[in-house]
């Protein structure tokens, strides 16, 4: 029935885990959508119920990435490096064992994990955020072995790019400005994720990257 | 225009090939499908146009997968080794050549490369098929980084796992009948050719994988 | 000055970490040996005084790596997922941390991590024991770039296989007695991390793997 | 007995082939070198020669890699496709496959392959280079494992960075003279390539990567 199709969204902010919970939302699911301060999902909430959507905001301490780009930047104390690895891969870990709880019993669902170029390449400067994202990875990995044959398809996707977000467009204009196309639109991206929710199981994808055309790699 | 849709399939088997060619004539695309004897395109050619699509069958030198799969199992001789990177590496080569001095000039179109679990491992007894696939993989990856901002999607998907073909069927039942989703649908992989051939631009896949869910990897 | 040249090893058990001590001590290095129980750090101490050589233990909190063995094949809680990391990436970071505020200021040093295939994959009952791994890595890879142009090598080996121990010998008796040189030798290790020590910077390895001829992969 | 020690070196040109002939010459070993002109290998056996060693040069087809290097920068033909492929991965299978022949029967051995950056990249402008060094890595890899067991020992180093050469010094001045060690120096090379011949088998390294400390990566 309809109201079995749920998405959670972690983290639901204004790109790319805004325009993931309308998409889903657009084809029937009720959209459970999370983020450290209620009140910033209001406008979500407003857009996804004029579309005729159904959606249930919740606030919850998963904290939003700017604060962690911000953090991964500065000289990394251990408080930092400790805090970054339970934004990304502590919260990942408890939130993907809550859904495995809710997902093994009824034989069916799909994780998706959102990783970024930091997934596979520890850079210089970014021991901390790298560390996190390596281990969602590892995370995601294991989780897949693991519940693909319970009929739950868990997948990775590397975002390698800059999202357009209105945090890109203050700091960063020329970037935001190269032209069309030129960073990853949350729409672009949501679609793929709804792909990923939507393959047979004869042909699950674990791990795909996203970059905009004109991004160099 | 409609006249401008072409989906050229360059060993338009019974399986995949052959599913991708079905799935993009669905969508309103001229396929133009190959294959080393183009007697054996007879029954894709009936299907297409029995749906009422657009078909052109042509015979090429591309040696079809089944007589690949027999060499590299085979004890290695220089001879094979050669002809095992001809069938995969060079024909390759020259076809994504050839597709690009068509798509360079119209500013527009896409390349999906068939990779398998060769194409990241050299494996006992595979080093020709490996080298062959690895080096498809290089290639993809060059053309991917050249031609993007020419605005052509350049993508790589690695195939793990058995397909749904007649000669799994014949020569490994107890794989064939493992239960529901057991091996990849051509079809299912299809769905996915089609998705990546919908990305728009702003996120590009590079690279994906597909495998069935109750494989090991 | 010889007494400035100090080999610290963080987890100096019965295997590869007692060896690394006595390979460096035979080379006129003092060892820095610690573990968490300073008490079974006698054996090893008498052994490198016994050679002429000079050494320091010391109790740390590192905990031993049969601990954590034990704990990530558990059905993985909060709780574990967290102590797992913290004994090897946070264990790590905060090694790291110090001996770069040595190193850095006298322009030179050496940072060896070991790793494990779980370094590289997320295996089936893995999620945290890779994560930490992972995280690892990807903290050892930050800071090759970052320190490597302040003279300080940085490198991450792979062991991918069964060490020597009195642990392997007792619970594994049929791979302990596989034949010869089937289980990796923590002298042999020992020896791939001196020459680590003493490559010429024109020629720095990031990573490298260490597996038995006869281990499969 | 000491009549049985050989290197052969495939290329060895006045840089990292030669070093590595010379370094195992030191060790008592008989020193095969080969290059396409004999009489470019007179320099190199006159100083094998002044140290004690013993050399036997040969010249054979397999071209220097300044050829390589010229070809695949250029706007690649299906020519130049199949010509950079034979002389990277054709030449190294036949090479591997008679060094095989030799090594099976005697129950020992080691071949160590050369690879560079392209082995694991596909860069824009590289694809026959990039095609024909991950073909070579393919090679080496399936090797390995065949090989291992029966004792050879087979390795892939993973060259990243320029090479202290003429060339690089005639037409990269400014890279030769960044500073001390900033470009790889063929000894520390040759080195590490006696290393790994010397491995004891309970811990054989597959791959390893070499930079210079100040290498961007």
């Amino acid at each position: 029935m309809a109201r079995d199709k749920v998405c959670v969204v972690i983290g639901a902010g204004d790109a790319t885990g805004g325009a993931i919970a309308r998409r889903f939302s657009r084809e029937g699911y009720t959209a459970v959508v999370t983020r450290r301060t209620i009140d910033k999902l209001k406008h979500l909430v407003a857009e996804i119920a004029q579309e005729g959507g159904k959606v249930h905001p919740f606030g919850s301490d998963a904290r939003d990435e700017e604060q962690v780009a911000k953090l991964f930047r500065e000289i990394t104390t251990s408080r930092v490096y400790r805090k970054v690895w339970e934004m990304t891969a502590f919260a990942g870990f408890l939130t993907a064992r809550e859904a495995a709880k809710v997902m093994v019993p009824r034989g069916q669902g799909t994780m998706l994990f959102t990783g970024a170029t930091a997934s596979l390449r520890g850079g210089r400067g970014f021991s901390a955020f790298a560390g996190g994202k390596h281990a969602v990875r590892a995370l995601a990995q294991s989780m897949a072995r693991e519940l693909a044959p319970q009929n739950i398809h868990v997948a990775h996707v590397v975002i390698d790019g800059a999202i357009d977000t209105e945090w890109i467009k203050a700091n960063f204009p020329e970037r935001y400005n190269a032209g069309p196309d030129a960073i990853l639109n949350p729409d672009d991206i949501a679609e793929v994720y709804w792909q990923l929710h939507r393959q047979k199981r004869s042909a699950w994808t674990f791990e795909m990257d996203l970059r905009p055309w004109k991004e160099t790699w």
